[in-house]
């Protein structure tokens, strides 16, 4: 390129623009949380949760009991560290010492650890729903390997824990890798029963403070959202998203709006509804037929 | 951590979770069909089908005959191993012995593999259709390098294939990847013409059971679905989707269900339109203007 | 597979259907833009742009600021050099002779790397924006780190000022990295004011001649769009999707269509809501209730 000063300057000019404190501008990179790290203590958890189903060429010379628990050490020793930096980083115990938050850390870890059978047990209940409820579904197999749906729903359960156990940053780090992955956006702070099946699944919104029952289906572009979030951070913990109780399906496209609105058992929901109010046991809401226009 | 006893505990409590015969633990490594093997399959397919779009360095010293050759038998190689992993792993043809499903994994290679010219003859009218159809497209080279359309439709026509020639679970592996990184759903049953364009595509989903013609035009967020799938299971191998003939556009967020709807030759579909019921032949079926309230 | 001359024969097959001059034929390897690059570049830019965020441990052993020199000038290496590639492959400058066109490319790449200050500022309004905007924000950090409305305005920052130095087909591989990754669809040539938030994001789309204002907040599933594209290339270049004034909200799956659609400012768009025509000043506009029946 022939022209080192004017890279030199370049350079500069950039290098000045990082000399004050603007947030943007964080530069401890020992003690920041590290994205990369997080999504490959997930990818390990698949491996955990799914034995068998997410291979690794290199483990094939082992004994499959032996990896397991290799991997398993290791997803212990990631998560620990990972948790602790974001801690510290969001100043989560402001009163604790640095010995203390490393035993709430180490709490913490073995306390979500020690939730993954429970988690794998509600994920088959997924996997049996996605099973019934799809007929283009040839086997649950295919479900585990392909459905886009259970792998946000499998990253949320485990997101989920962690919300529960107080941890900042991170869980949200994990549901947005789900969205990234499969256009599915369900908030870690949401509540959701057994049989959860997401079908298609593209264009998901569930937040943060949705509280969701068993045998609950929904399908692509479904919003189970807030009415307006004008009050910005003062609406900070209010309960904004409905609550969907056991048995309701959700078709395409509806928007389910407000904290106050409560869809009761047995409900369905027809698809491009737009609903604010609460429905009935039993109920099956359709939008009025939409008036067609037909011209030649 | 110096806490060696409570790690084994959760690593001891984890392993035991696999001692028993749920399918959600598979540990059978050798003969599970291998998700990454199979995403590789397709770029080196794109490579094959796109040839110089898709640049490798390391081929970049050989002649690009001899590279194609390279990947071309790279391709056959891992193709056919993967297909007698599914063929075995699913118990696709329970009564023939390993001889024999290992001549009909070949079989099925070969047959797909002499396909692809047929494929890139496809996938060129799509290119043609994507150039004319969008203003903002500066050349096919932009099309063939950026387009998420055209991404998706090259991984359905491949899937498509497999589909066709009785590959179980392969197909949607790939189109699940490419619904990943587009947030278009095309399940590889379906059945589509040539000069198909689909313009932004995020959120569109296109059913098993569909039938689409020559020259159709879908935008983002169309659904071409089931009008219930409450039958689950039962409604296996139902025709359950539309069918859309020739010279058929779709606008974003319209809605076509049901398996006996038929759009029929030269309509247009109006943009978040819900459609359950066949259209004639050169019809423009629109919403009735919605009604808009305006408040100060 | 014991079977080389039936692979002889497919590969054979396949070279053949190389030989003539088809577009979809482009074997010189060396004169391709590289998708894997500008994406490569699109990495690195964002460590300058967001200096400890995007951490990565090479770099740990050094001081910060010769790393971030050391990227900056790597970035200046790498994207001159895709910038030439692209100016001669789309024959950008028919004119020039090669050593005006890599003057031309120097002055380019330059020009852009002198306006990263000016794109962090930008982004510092839009982080701030979405921290006031989202209750379920936990601070400036998480956004950086995990909010996909972010990332997709970071890349689309970055390949506007590129679109605007007359850099082709880069640009909108850049942001159509960003919309695979986020299901947001930015057009490089949208005009987009300081403070824009987008909240959950999968499904936007915004066109090529859109222009926003400054604190605009649009959310999922919303359309900036044309009327028809009917007319195709003829279209190039004609103002066809809207503008958005200051302080205007858009609730998800609305979509505002047409050029000559002007969104003034104060305006709130309800969700689902169908825009074709201009809305004045301070108006409230949402779809009239939709009649829902209920059934039992």
């Amino acid at each position: 390129m022939y022209e080192e000063n004017k890279i030199k300057d370049i350079v500069n000019c950039l290098l000045y623009d990082y000399d004050d404190n603007r947030y943007i501008n964080k530069i401890d990179l020992d003690n920041q949380p590290d994205k990369k790290a997080i999504i490959d203590i997930i990818n390990k958890l698949f491996k955990i949760i799914y034995p068998g189903y997410y291979t690794d060429k290199v483990y094939k010379i082992f004994t499959i009991k032996n990896n397991m628990a290799a991997t398993i050490e290791d997803v212990i020793y990631h998560m620990n560290k990972q948790i602790m930096i974001v801690l510290k980083y969001c100043k989560k115990f402001p009163f604790l010492g640095d010995v203390e938050i490393e035993e709430k850390t180490r709490e913490i870890t073995f306390s979500f650890m020690s939730k993954i059978p429970q988690i794998r047990e509600y994920l088959e209940t997924d996997i049996q729903a996605a099973f019934d409820g799809d007929p283009a579904a040839d086997s649950r197999d295919e479900i585990i390997m392909s459905y886009p749906g259970l792998f946000a729903i499998t990253i949320y359960r485990i997101a989920h824990e962690l919300f529960l156990l107080g941890v900042p940053m991170m869980p949200r780090i994990m549901t947005e890798h789900a969205h990234s992955l499969t256009g599915i956006d369900i908030h870690p702070g949401a509540t959701i029963g057994r049989y959860f099946f997401i079908d298609h699944g593209t264009g998901i919104v569930i937040g943060e403070t949705t509280t969701i029952g068993e045998h609950v289906k929904i399908y692509q572009g479904v919003t189970l959202g807030g009415l307006s979030t004008k009050g910005g951070q003062s609406l900070k913990g209010v309960k904004r998203h409905p609550t969907i109780k056991d048995n309701v399906t959700i078709y395409s496209g509806a928007s389910i709006l407000g904290g106050d609105t409560v869809i009761e058992e047995d409900v369905v929901i027809g698809g491009n509804t737009f609903i604010v109010n609460s429905v009935k046991k039993g109920t099956k809401v359709i939008a009025k037929a939409q008036e067609l226009e037909y011209k030649k």
